[in-house]
Order: structure tokens, then C-alpha cells, then sequence
């Protein structure tokens, strides 16, 4: 991803804290009359057809462009089909379809996901907001609730390898990025036309500010937080910011027999004490900010040699720009003060970045007061993954839903959103499309 | 390695402190006449054509049973004959050649070392003690020099696979171990015999406790010590024992994003404690151990990944077995205390463990003298890395001679030995086995 900075990302906003909201609180949002409901047991039962589709040994395989994905779209277009939403594949090989609104004069909500997923995943990251999506509208047009908006429902192409579709749609890829390889193995213009696209035409698929009254986005919360907190639906405040940094760390490669310890230069102690030191200074701070060091590569990776080189990444995320900027200023230094305390030397290189989303305030209500008429617990809180909103946010009001994942369990064959919960998140997302259309 | 506990490694011995000796001290075991002097500009002749044989843009590659190790073993075999030395290569193929003493009651006085290589090292690990040992013997015929003991030169093979040829000499090869695959990709079964040896007669190369007067190997030291001390001669009083641990830490792997600060279980934050935690402990006290994590291998390794496994090693050297035992303790102890700060476990596993060698008093005597006697300045130090006299040392009074390496650095194409130092060594070597041979 590339730099971006914009004004909406308030740190102010950021600094809320964690509402606890008792089921049934009033809202100013909160519906008059008695909620709708979905069909969830024919929502549950798209889920579990379309765990099917990619589905090996290791998990499931739906990655973006691959065969699997290209079914997988098909089921999806055959479910916008039945709910007798016409489908239509812009030219960045994005599912759109709408249910027509009383009031020409307004510009549509859009709700969806994607349904494409990264190697050996799980049938819940992406299906759950996409078919939630498409069940709303179905029932929608089936209970007759005619709003004064459309509502367009999109399943957006390649979440997984970068959010490429919802990036296509707010104008954010270059020619340069489509010539990137994707997990696939084919580039994004290769990928783009499998699915249906058309590189050549993607400015037509660009939707401009003011194009859409809103966007929100049901999905599983890829963490345990309401789990733990025992609570059924999370109220998406933003989209943390993300920061990836190279860290190569070179000291000097040397015999582990017969250098003594005060003459070492040894990279892989420097790394294991920036590791630690990284860790104690995200947590010394309040603040739901996080750093890991996934990835550490040792050379020469030898049992009887003092490693010479190690090149390591840090991964930090946190919903407020300036304490972003407030860590890397942190990293930069203890990376000078640990190269100078075990004469290696730090390099630090920030791969990515991308800035913090917030969700929008009146949304935010509506996702409220929605689950409050349902009867719903719920808090609000960030998302420490990326989401398809994200990009959307750039243009549009945005708001998500979350509902909870088993064991906080995510990109993994153990996945899992009980079909409650599916239910749950796809009525409040039903309730906050009918809020918005009142609004 | 295989396990193994002699009575001969005292630890009083092992905590004898660094001695430096000023030049000229008179030692008990000094030649009473002027010492006398190797052909020093014909021995490093010889390692500058060595020096051609096995070359690479990487280094030094004569890896044992390769063909360049052959062409150096011709090489040397070349060389035993010009010093008039009639080469014989026993069952384990090591190189053997005798100068015959004027008393056939006496057992020889064996000298020598290797002449294979790692992979991408240096010309002077092995060569400089190798050449210097058929020198000492060619300078000693030359110079009518007539001992009373035979002196053997030896060249051991396979010493860098881990001391194959002296393990054969001492009868601790198993037929397992012979099927086990070398660094050239033959088993040890293979290379003996390519190199002229034969496993099935591997028990006619077994020398028995008695059978030498002593053994003395000339060496480059692999280190900085005697570099930063200003000294030209290390008189080795032991080889350090070595213990190798395999580490596995367990977590869980998890979302970088999602997943809290302080509901993590990162593998890598535990290794990285542990690895901070072993370097405190080893310099926690005083004394020359070594502790090293030189490999560290970490699953998935992807940036936005909680790291679920990582394994390790830890490489731990000291010249008492008592301490050795001690750090393994703490080690053990590190790991069950981390695990349980981390919510990780530790798995602790030794894969090599070797005893420490000591060195003969009155062979290190005899070594001191001779340096003595030559003006040399000159310190008692351990050897951190491995050599076939910690195998001797096991049926034979031991001794060992170091010279300087450049920079401390071995095992690398950069790996140096002064010629002038070269040529000490082996006059240090020479007038030591007159001094034994007087004894």
C-alpha cells in the first residue's frame, strides 16, 4: 500500500473508548416500529454450500483469480440472481446489484464484502458479509419494505491480496500495481479480466464522493474481543493504520567457539533485544496498539556461528495516525541505542503504510441503534484487520459490523462464526440499512 | 558427538587462570643449547601452492572426500615423501609417515593435524600444523638431528566433519556413524574408502593408551586472543567441552492485527527473552565460557502473523564440565520460567555433547619451554574449537600450539596466519619434541 494521509483520520476520534451498551439502550437511531428479520437458516444454509467451493486439506482455498475464486463468484452471482438483484461486473471485476428505491433523487447505500480468501483460510472472512448482504436485500424485496433508497449490494473482487477491488473503485491503482504478481500467480490485469474486468476501462468503475449515501460492511471480527466480553455484536469504530517495517540488523558473523562474549557482534542478540524492547514499549502505553515481529531471517543460521545478519519485520497498528508516528520514532531509536550497546548496525525500512479509517458517526448510530432494537449486546470497537471499507471510507460515510469469531480464530482452517451469531450480525446490518434510509 | 564422561577432565585444572609468561622465564623443561629453526621460507612455500588446491570465488572448499580434498591429500603426500617420510594411509585414511628414533623401545612422538577444509574456508585451519609437523621432521633429518623416539607425522582425515579420522584412531566410531552422510554428500563409509582407507579394517587404525609418547598439534588459534594480547604463541591447557541444545518453542500462531497485546502467545517474543536471558546469564559471571543462538527458525515467518514455533539452538563451550552442567541447568530453568511468563513451552533437547580435553602438564611445559627458548612471548589459553588432539588426548598426553589469527577470524575465505607466525609455530613444534623426546 502506499502513504496516504487524510484529514478524516481525527486522532480525537480514535482516543474514544470502548462502550459497553446495554441491550435495549435507547438510541436516537433506534427503529420505531419492530425490527425485521432475515431468513438466516437460508443464509446459513449459502454458507454451508459454499464451504465447498475450494475446500482442501489445508483449508480453504479461494484465492483471488484462482479456479476456486472463479466458482465461488459464480454461486455468489447466482445468489444475487435468485434475490432478484440483476448482477453486474464492473471493469474492476466487482459484483454490483441493486434493489431499486422509491426516491430517484437519492443516492444508494451500498452494502457487501468479498468472497475470495487467502490460502488455507476459512468460509467465513468475506461470505459472511457478502451473503448477509445479498440476504438483506432479498428480504428486503420479500417482506416488501420498500426504501426510499437503493441498495446496492457489491461482492468486491480480490479483498485479500490488497483490498484491490475496493481500491479500483475509489481510483488507488497505478498501471505499476497491476503489473504486480498476486498470490494467484497471475498479475492483477491477468487477474482483473479472469474475473470478468477490464483494465482498460477501470476508470469506469471509479465512484466519486457523494456517489453513495453510505457503505457498510457486515463481517466476522478475526479476533476474540467479543468473546471474551461475552457480548454479540461489535460496533466498528475505524480501521486501525498499519506500518510494516524492515529491519535489517548486520553485526559480524564470527566462530561461537572461540570469540569471546565481550568481542561479539552478534545480530541475533541485537534482534532478540529489539524484539523484546519493541514489545515493552507497546505495552508500557495504554491503547489497544499492537506490534508484532512475525518474520526474523538469521544469517548464516548456523549452530557454531555468531550470526551475522538478521532482517526481521514489525507489523504495528493502532486506529490514531500520530501514535503511529509517536512508535516508529520509538523503533528508529531503540534500533540506534541496541546497534550501539552490541556494535551492530539497524536499518529500518517501512514497507507499507497505510493510514488509520474511521467509521462515521451517524453510521455508527444506525449499526447501534439497529442492534439495540434487536435486543442485542454489543461494544464499540476498532478493526485490527483491513477491510474492503477501509477504501470505501475515502469517498463515503462508512460503518461496520462485527460479530464474533470462535477462539478470536482467523486465516485458518479453524475459522468459525456460530450460525447465531451470522443471523445476528445480517439482522442488525437489515435494521442499519433501514435506519439509514430514514435518516 | 556421542556422550561421553573421562575422569582425566579435572575441573581444578580447568579453572587455572591465563598465564602470561614474559619472554626468556626460565621453565624446567628449556634446551639447555641453542633451539633450533625449521626452513621457514620452504613451509610457506608449501601453503602458498596449497593455497591454489580447492579455491573458489567463495574460499577455501577442500570439504573432506571431495576432490579436492584429494588433490590435497596428494599434495601432502607429496610433501611426506620429499621429507623422506615414507607415507602410509591407515584403515580410516589418515596419512602416517615415521622418522625413526635411535631407541626401538620408545614409543613415537606423534605431531600433526588436518588438511580438509569447511565449506568456504580458509587455507591455514589444518595446513599450518599439517605442513608444520612433515617440516619439523624434514628439519630434524636435515639437521641430523637424531631423536631417540620415532617421531609420526600424521594428517588426520574428515577432522572438519567432526573429527572422524582421530574418533577412528581412538575406536569411537559406530557402524551408525559411518552411515551417516558427510558435508561432500558421501557416507563416511564412502569417503574412507575414497580416501583410501577401508572400514572393514577400521580396528588395525585403533591406537590403545600407551602406544604414544604424546601428541602435539600445531594450530592457528581461530580467535582474537592472542592478537589482542600482543603474543605470538598460545600454549593450549585444554579443549573446551561443547554442548549443543535444540530449542522449540510452541505458541500459538495468530492475527497480528486482532489479536491484543496481552492475549498473545508469540514464540518469538519467548525466544527472544530467552536469547537476551542465556547472553546474561554466560556474562553474568566471570570466566571464558561461550554461549551462542546461531540458529533460530521461525513459523509461519510472515509479517502479519503471531509467530506460533520458533526452534533454536544454543551452542554453550567451557573448559569444566561442572559449569557445563551448571549453565544447562539455568538453561533449563530460563526456558520454564519464560514459557510460563509467555504462555509458551520449552522444549529442551541436546543434540551434541563432547567432554572438555585437557592438556598434559608436561607436555604444555615442554611447549612453554620451547617458545622460551625461541624469545617468544606466549600465554596459557583453552581452545574454543574442536581439534583432533581433544580425541588423542583421550589414549595420549595431549598438547596443544596456537598461533595468531588475523583478526580473530576463521572458517572464512579471510581467515590469515602472519608467515612469520606460521614459521614460529613451527619452531615452537620442534624444539618442543626435543624437549619431550629428552624427557
Amino acid at each position: 500500500m502506499k502513504r496516504r494521509t487524510f484529514l478524516r483520520h481525527s486522532a480525537a476520534l480514535a482516543a474514544l473508548p470502548l462502550l459497553r451498551i446495554p441491550p435495549g439502550a435507547a438510541t436516537p437511531a433506534a427503529p420505531a416500529r419492530a425490527p425485521l428479520r432475515v431468513n438466516g437458516a437460508r443464509l446459513n444454509g449459502w454458507l454451508a454450500s459454499f464451504d465447498a467451493i475450494g475446500r482442501t486439506p489445508g483449508g480453504i482455498n479461494r484465492v483471488a483469480y484462482s479456479e476456486a475464486d472463479l466458482a465461488g463468484r459464480g454461486f455468489t452471482l447466482d445468489l444475487f440472481r435468485q434475490a432478484g438483484l440483476t448482477p453486474r461486473i464492473d471493469a474492476a471485476g466487482n459484483i454490483f446489484g441493486r434493489l431499486a428505491g422509491s426516491d430517484r433523487s437519492l443516492k444508494p447505500i451500498l452494502i457487501g464484502s468479498h468472497v475470495d480468501s487467502v490460502t488455507d483460510g476459512g468460509n467465513y472472512d468475506g461470505p459472511v458479509g457478502s451473503f448477509g448482504a445479498i440476504e438483506v436485500a432479498r428480504s428486503l424485496r420479500e417482506q416488501k419494505a420498500r426504501l426510499r433508497h437503493p441498495v446496492d449490494v457489491v461482492v468486491w473482487s480480490n479483498e485479500e491480496g490488497g483490498t484491490i477491488g475496493s481500491k479500483c473503485a475509489v481510483g488507488d491503482i497505478t498501471p505499476a500495481d497491476l503489473d504486480k504478481v498476486a498470490r494467484s500467480g497471475k498479475t492483477l490485469r491477468e487477474g482483473i479480466a479472469r474475473v470478468g474486468g477490464s483494465v482498460a476501462r477501470l476508470g469506469e468503475a471509479v465512484l466519486a464522493k457523494g456517489d453513495l449515501a453510505c457503505y457498510v460492511e457486515l463481517h466476522i471480527e478475526q479476533g476474540g474481543l467479543l468473546e471474551q466480553a461475552g457480548l454479540q455484536i461489535g460496533v466498528v469504530q475505524g480501521i486501525v493504520g498499519l506500518r510494516w517495517f524492515e529491519v535489517t540488523i548486520t553485526g559480524f558473523a564470527n566462530h561461537a567457539g572461540t570469540t569471546p562474549m565481550d568481542q561479539r557482534r552478534d545480530a541475533v542478540l541485537a534482534a532478540a533485544k529489539f524484539t523484546v524492547a519493541v514489545n515493552e514499549a507497546v505495552r508500557g502505553v495504554p491503547g489497544r496498539q499492537v506490534a508484532t515481529v512475525g518474520r526474523m531471517v538469521v544469517s548464516p543460521n548456523t549452530t557454531n556461528v555468531i550470526p551475522g545478519q538478521v532482517v526481521l519485520t514489525v507489523d504495528l497498528r493502532d486506529l490514531d495516525s500520530a501514535r503511529i508516528a509517536d512508535f516508529t520514532e520509538r523503533f528508529e531509536r531503540l534500533g540506534r541505542e541496541i546497534g550501539a550497546a552490541t556494535g551492530t548496525s539497524f536499518t529500518v525500512k517501512r514497507t507499507v503504510d497505510s493510514d488509520p479509517a474511521m467509521a462515521d458517526a451517524q453510521v455508527m448510530g444506525w449499526i447501534d441503534g439497529s442492534a439495540a432494537s434487536l435486543g442485542l449486546t454489543r461494544q464499540r470497537m476498532p478493526s485490527g484487520a483491513g477491510h474492503d471499507a477501509q477504501e470505501i471510507a475515502r469517498i463515503a460515510p462508512m460503518g461496520m459490523i462485527f460479530v464474533p469469531s470462535v477462539g478470536g480464530i482467523s486465516h485458518s482452517p479453524r475459522e468459525f462464526t456460530k450460525p447465531e451469531d451470522v443471523v445476528r450480525g445480517a439482522d442488525v446490518l437489515l435494521n442499519a440499512v433501514i435506519a439509514a434510509d430514514r435518516a
